[in-house]
Parts: C-alpha cells; structure tokens; sequence
C-alpha cells in the first residue's frame, strides 16, 4: 500500500499577516481532510503553528521538523516532533521529507530558503497567496516546477493532481 | 495534552542475526502495544526493518530517519518517512528525536555511533542483547545513562519507567 | 590577531553564463589580493570552480564545502575541502562560515537558497551582477542587508567596508 | 598536485586528562611539521584546542568545525573556523573531511561517537593512549581500521604509512 502522502506548508514563522494565519488553519484542515500528513517547521508560531492546529481540528496526522532542541518552542498541535538541533539546515529536510510544498503567504528569507531548496532538489512548490515580487523571481528560476493559487480549494486541488502523478493514494482507506 | 512517547530502536542494517531480528519485531510489537511511537534508521534492512514490521503488526505508528534520497530504500513498514540525505549525520536526529533509545542486539559501527551520540546528549540507553564489550565500554563512558536488558519484557519495563518520570504518556488516551 | 576574514562566493554551478565565469575568477584573485579566505561550494563547476582558480591564481587560501562523498567532483582549486555528504544543507554551513556573501551573477535555486539562508542568518549579502527579478525579491525580503555591485572593484570596496565594520584584519600580517 | 593531507585529531572537550592535553599539543606540533592539515571540532576546550596551538607552534594549518554559531567558544588556534550550527552532527563532517582520525586519549561519549561514524564511513583510526575497554571494543567493532599507539611518534609513523597509501603527499611541496 502506498504510505501516506506527505504536505509541507511553509510560512512566516515571526510576523505572519492574519490572513496568512487563518489560511493556515484552513489549509491544515482541508490537507487533514483528504487523509495527507501536514509537515511543517514545528515552531510555535506563525504559519506552521496555524496550520497544525487546523490540520488537528480536523482530526489529521501533523509532523514537525524542530531547528532546536529546546522543547518549549514546539508547537502543541504537532504529532511527531523531530528534533533535529541543526538550525536552518532543518529547511532542506522539510523539503525533501514533503512530497508537495506549500508556501502560504509571501513569508520571508526562511520560507524563501524552502522553497529554493525545494526548487533544487526538483520538488513541486504551489505558492498560495505570495508576493508579486515572489511570484515573478520564483517563476523565473523554477519554471514549471511552480504553481500558483489564491484559495485553499485551488491548493488542494493541486496538490492533488501532483500527489495522482506521484501515485500517492490520496486519502487513507 | 502530553505527545505520545517516541522509542528509538537502533540495530544492525547489514549482518543482523537472526536472533536480533526476531527480538527487534517482538520488540516493536511491544512498543506498539504500549502506545508508543517506534522511530527507526527507516530503511528496509536487518533491525530497522523488523522493528518497524513489529510495529505495524500490532497496529503502531512508525517513523524511518532516512539517510539518503533513494525512495526504493525506504522499509515498507515505515509509515512517516523523514528524508534527510545526510548520511550518517542522520543518527544525530535519531537520538534527539526519541525520548528513549534501545540498541537492539550488539550492532555495529553505525549503532555505536547513536549509543555515543545519545549518551552526548544525555538520553538513557537501553543495551537489549548486547555484547560484553559493548556493555563494559559503554557503561564505562555512559555511566547511569546506560540501562541494560535481556528480554523484551524487561525493556519495555524499563522503557515505561524512563518515559514515566519525563511526564510521557504511556498510553494515547 | 583576528582570524582572517572569508568571503564565500556562491553562483551558478551548471549553466553559469560565461560573464559570470569571467567575473567570478576575477573576483577569486581580488579576494585573494586582500588576504582574505575564499569560501565556496566545492564542486570543480561554473561559478565555484572559477572563483576558487581565481584566488589560487593570486596566492589565496580556498576552502570548498563538498555536498557529496564523490572526491571527483571536488574543484582542483580547493585547498582544504570539508566534506558534509548533506548534499544543499551544506548550503547553510557556507553562509554561516562566511563573514560576507557575495552571489556571482543571477543563479539558479542552489544560489538563491544560499541568499535567503544568508539573511535568515543576518549575514550581509552582495548581488553582483544579478538579475532584476532576483534584486527586486531579496531587497524586498532581506532590506539593508542586501547590497548590490557590478564591477569587482565595487564588490571588493562592498566588502571591505563590511569586514571594517565587523573588526577582521582586511590583510593578513 | 595532491591536496594537502588532512589529520583529525579528537579527544576530550571537558575534563581532558593533564596528559592529553600534552600529548594533544606534541601531536598537532608533529602534524604540523609533516606538513599536513590539522582538523578538529575547533572549540577553546581540552584535547581541540590543544592539538591546534601545537599546530600553531609549529607554523601550521588548523581548520576547526564548530557545532554553534557562539562564536566566542571557538579555539583561538584555530585558522578555519566552519560553523555548522548543527551540534553533535558535525562530527560526521569532521571525519569525513579527515584523510585520518587520531583518538587522542580514552575521550568521552563525543569521541566515541566520532570513531564510530569513522569506521562507519571506512576510515582508519589511530587510538592514541586510550583505554583498555575502548581499545576492546572498537577493535571488535573496527578490525583492521582499527591501529594502536602509545607514543606521538608512533602515531606520526602511522598517519605517514596511512597517507602515503592514499596519494597524500606526505609534505607540501
């Protein structure tokens, strides 16, 4: 049987808009609904915190991918904490651990990091709600590889055809 | 609520016995039974692999810390699959990531390399079959750190206490 | 005595443009002229390769951060090679080894992970020679700590000023 | 022309016994003197330090990689300072990066953890006036990458015998 497919949904952590918060918590909920695991940065805060709470609302599986090892930053609504104690670096294993990426919100160096690295490493990058700014230099240097949407629904959709071209099951049976 | 506890079970990949093998399911199939999540090197060899099928067997949640990219590496038991591409850099984040680590069977290099680095980082480490030498060493530099086993009732016995006085569930509520 | 200043230089391994080629193994022998150390990825391709021939040219100290194991791909212009075998999260350890970072011409993704590490770490970056789209996006997100050049000179004079400020010798005694 | 071969040199942080510590500053002077790199984890503390000032003493090289970005516990020995921001994972690079590890005196869980993932990744280790009960084990766990010695200079004859087998050129030219 095919494992679980696997989203990350990147984000600001520090400084996060309310609109990128609330579809944070929309998203995580609509990922936990079609019985796909949310990957996120662990932290509590921001976008990553948003969107393991909206995915755990919903009854969903949440991993967290920890840049230290001080517990107390752990957000509340993650399943399955790795602690990885190597800052940063912890970018690169968010991105290859997830089968599609998601950044919600324009976000800042850290999610841009993310979805460079996802870039690189020839992963699928929908970016939900980003920047003009991001928009045209993503484009630009990832081609095809990067989607874009403006609503939760369209994200899920998707992700869904990418997860179907991947043969990933797209919800648990 | 508090996040169920994670075993980390760390084992020969290559040249396991056969003795190892089948402690390292009843193994994992214990873990399970306690509620427990059962983290792994997550490839589909020797140890790693059977405590994960242990897991599974008795309905557990797994989690495989995978050193490199190569997908068909992967154990078919593993159902979180965190993909570092670090080599052995991952051991690192196999010991930080449980709250418990138990070295199924004597091992070798690979699994003294998570002994150390477990010890580094002040975790408790169960020896479960392990060798003399093994014991006399790690004892030597573990000190209190370094719990010893010939069962795997006695493990799990010794697994509950530890997670016990962190304030880990022992069962998923 | 203060440690000697490093520059790490990142761009383009395939499909670097011949300009940037060009300026990269200039820029490599005027970082080498000022004493300072050049820091690159390590790989003997594109931009890397070019500005570690560059120094080695001028007598400088090169050191390469390698992604894989694969000795063969290590740049014959590499004095001390640091082998980390986690393939793009070396990427982190290059910004946080640099005290400066320049990135030689547009990039691709490799390069613009390096740029958004680099401000995630507030660590000072110089865009020399790059894209519009790429100096609109990383202004936006990395504000004062983006600066911007299009000679070697420029980029030297960038450089110095920021080494001034942070207290490295500008040249070894 | 061959790269400069690189020596690691690993032993204890903290409560490093008075004769390590002179045995550490002898062997980075006889390093030096060979003409080969010194690599250690690069911090201000026991055996690290040590074999870099005699490194130093001796008009040579050191490269240290740190496990923090703290960058007042690096080793005033040291030239080369990588900051990996990744704890105790660092020391898979450090034995990565080294053409041979020496394990100056017994050492503790950390150099523990840095023979195993070099016999791990197929490199000699040459223990250096360790204990009775880590001579046993790793020799068990090692074979023949296992060597022995009980005086720098034998530690030196060996590094050289090691080396000259690798193409490493024994001096710079």
């Amino acid at each position: 049987m095919a494992r679980r497919g696997i989203v990350g949904v990147m984000g600001a952590g520090e400084n996060a808009r309310s609109i990128d918060i609330r579809n944070a918590f929309a998203l995580g909920s609509a990922i936990a609904d079609e019985g796909w695991i949310v990957l996120t940065g662990g932290r509590n805060r921001g976008v990553m915190d948003a969107v393991s709470k909206g995915a755990k609302a919903a009854g969903g599986l949440t991993v967290g991918i920890l840049p230290t090892k001080d517990k107390r930053t752990i957000s509340a609504a993650v399943d399955v904490a790795i602690i990885t104690d190597m800052g940063s670096a912890r970018n690169y294993i968010n991105v290859l651990t997830s089968d599609v990426i998601v950044a919600c919100g324009a976000g800042g160096p850290g999610t841009a990091s993310e979805i460079a690295l996802a870039l690189k490493s020839d992963k699928f990058v929908i970016l939900f709600n980003s920047s003009q700014e991001s928009r045209t230099y993503f484009k630009k240097i990832g081609g095809r590889l990067v989607l874009e949407a403006d609503s939760v629904s369209r994200t899920v959709e998707l992700i869904k055809g990418l997860l179907a071209k991947m043969g990933k099951s797209q919800r648990e049976q």
